[in-house]
């Protein structure tokens, strides 16, 4: 009998934050590749477009002019997916298994910048701090109303990941329940806590800088891993080193810190191919329902979906969709490969 | 205030078998789509093509030829994510946070037909009889193995979906764990069952029967219903009348029903829009463990990407993936869209 080598053989890994396995087979990299490709769009952008409704001064669909702004920008999704109505909270449920409930909420998109050709990893270290403090100041303003206690803040970045518009941008979903995945996370995150007295992401944060083989990048203040349970080829997680709950808990020096992060994360995902690298990202941190979070610890999530190249992507279908998640390679390979990319865009070679 | 109106107010509706809540904006659906669109390949196949690698008499890329076969056609996947290998079944995590387990299968393909150009909807009732038969073979061949105790039936059809040939065919992965969807699944319907004594999803099925209005198609043995907690806008599931739990346990009858419900809910898919309709689906039943499992019902995923025409998917990307599944319309609705579509299939016509 072999014995066991976490590159080679196929394996099983657990999600401590989703309470989940996920199928791991080392063996695979090496499939050939004969499905969809994804376009790999090269053409430059312009610094403004005047089709786009994103840039400023223009019209959007219902008639609105957007301002000349100068860096972040926020407005109301004009297709918003929840709405500020408030409607009558009876059961509608009318079986125990049709379980049904009205949800009020509020969708922000957030503008980054009013330059339309740039993405996180090529604005400026003091344009990033602008998003973030935006992010803060939206977190603020919309868990201030009290219907609102969950504010998701998420980027979808590129055309595989459905995203229609190049203008960089993000989204801020803001309602009254705690989604599923967040749920599910606070969940395991406090049964943690309460068990240990301690901050679940802080203990595993100290265990991968001890490790380092799934560590990709750390500053003062943030680290940025491959998780051990990653489910995406090159997924990644920003954590704060120090254990605060939300984003307006940060200090200013963390703010900076967590803006050179995010730009040396994203400017190795775009160098990994040499192509401006989709991903969605989101960040998960205490709700604003308030209540006492001491489980929560503030990080970010990158799911990039792709594979080998800037046109292959691995597909969560089939079996993903019925059984659990799988991935083609080791967390720790994927890590190495990032850790080695350089820290300065390719476009600036 | 006003009252609540499932066909109109944005709500959450709860997915017994998973034990979660999704997120539904029945108001969305007129949003414009200016984002990435899917090809449509429309060109026809030939009945034969000598370079596909699942064509009887053809080279596989590990140089074994396939025989001459004239109905199905099972083999060991060349690229397996999993392996039927044993190793040391050491606990190889060293920490409770790097949690990690071997884990042992087989990996295999199952050609649906000889002919290169079909898929299940254009299919013969007794050939696809056949598929059935040999997934019901499969089910008992791998579940005899004493390292396996759960078998996953499943297809990826379309570039869409990640599958690289056209050639009508499935897979099935079995192994010794039960993947994470299957076990969150089991443990819901054990509870119901426990609690009731009786079959979660026949008491559900029985709602549905009656209330109508998310019944797809029915014959004697078996239900299709697009479920009241739907995420993928035309998302369905096959629903077995008589309470059972694996394949195996089907009468002739049931077989030759499953055969005709499977045929005509994939005609709908091709007819709705005209396209040869991509998902992945996939049987969800007892697992192979040797034990009882009076909670177990047999049951069939049909996961569809499409949303409103060949071209138009829905992604589940930013918000779906950090918080919950969404959808842009009412399960109502995609019913009685499905409902109503024809049961020839429009190359026929
Ligand atoms: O095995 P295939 O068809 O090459 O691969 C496809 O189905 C598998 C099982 O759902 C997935 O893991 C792959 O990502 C997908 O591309
Ligand atoms: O709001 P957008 O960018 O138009 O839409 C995109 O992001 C949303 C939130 O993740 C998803 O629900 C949509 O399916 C996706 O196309």
């Amino acid at each position: 009998m072999q014995s066991f080598n976490t590159n080679e053989h196929p394996h099983r890994r657990h999600n401590p934050l989703l309470d989940e396995w996920i199928l791991v087979s080392p063996h695979r990299t090496k499939r050939p590749w004969q499905g969809q490709k994804e376009s790999n769009s090269t053409e430059s952008l312009p610094e403004y477009d005047p089709t786009c409704y994103l840039c400023p001064g223009n019209e959007r669909s219902n008639g609105t002019k957007n301002p000349e702004y100068t860096d972040c920008f926020v407005f109301e999704n004009d297709f918003s997916a929840l709405l500020n109505e408030e409607v009558e909270q009876t059961n509608a449920a009318t079986s125990p298994l049709f379980k049904l409930k009205p949800e009020r909420g509020i969708n922000k998109v957030v503008c980054f910048s009013p330059k339309h050709h740039l993405t996180i990893p090529e604005m400026e270290l003091t344009a990033i701090e602008k998003v973030i403090e935006t992010w803060q100041q939206q977190y603020i303003e919309l868990g201030n109303y009290d219907f609102i206690n969950h504010v998701q803040i998420f980027e979808n970045k590129g055309a595989v990941m459905g995203c229609s518009n190049p203008h960089p941008h993000g989204q801020i979903w803001a309602q009254s329940s705690l989604p599923t995945q967040v749920e599910r996370t606070q969940k395991n995150l406090e049964k943690y806590y309460e068990l240990h007295k301690t901050s679940l992401l802080k203990d595993y944060l100290n265990e991968e800088v001890k490790a380092k083989e799934r560590l990709v990048y750390e500053n003062n203040h943030f680290a940025a891993v491959v998780p051990f349970w990653a489910t995406w080829p090159y997924e990644t997680m920003i954590i704060s080193k120090r254990h605060f709950g939300t984003i307006i808990a940060m200090t200013k020096e963390e703010t900076v810190a967590f803006a050179e992060i995010l730009k040396t994360i994203t400017v190795k995902y775009d160098n990994l191919f040499e192509t401006s690298f989709p991903y969605s990202s989101g960040i998960h941190q205490a709700p604003t329902d308030r209540l006492a979070h001491p489980e929560w610890h503030f990080h970010m999530h990158f799911y990039p979906p792709l594979l080998r190249s800037a046109t292959v992507k691995k597909f969560m279908v089939g079996y993903e969709m019925l059984g659990e998640a799988q991935r083609d390679s080791s967390p720790e390979k994927s890590a190495a490969v990032l850790r080695e990319l350089p820290t300065l865009h390719y476009k600036l070679k």
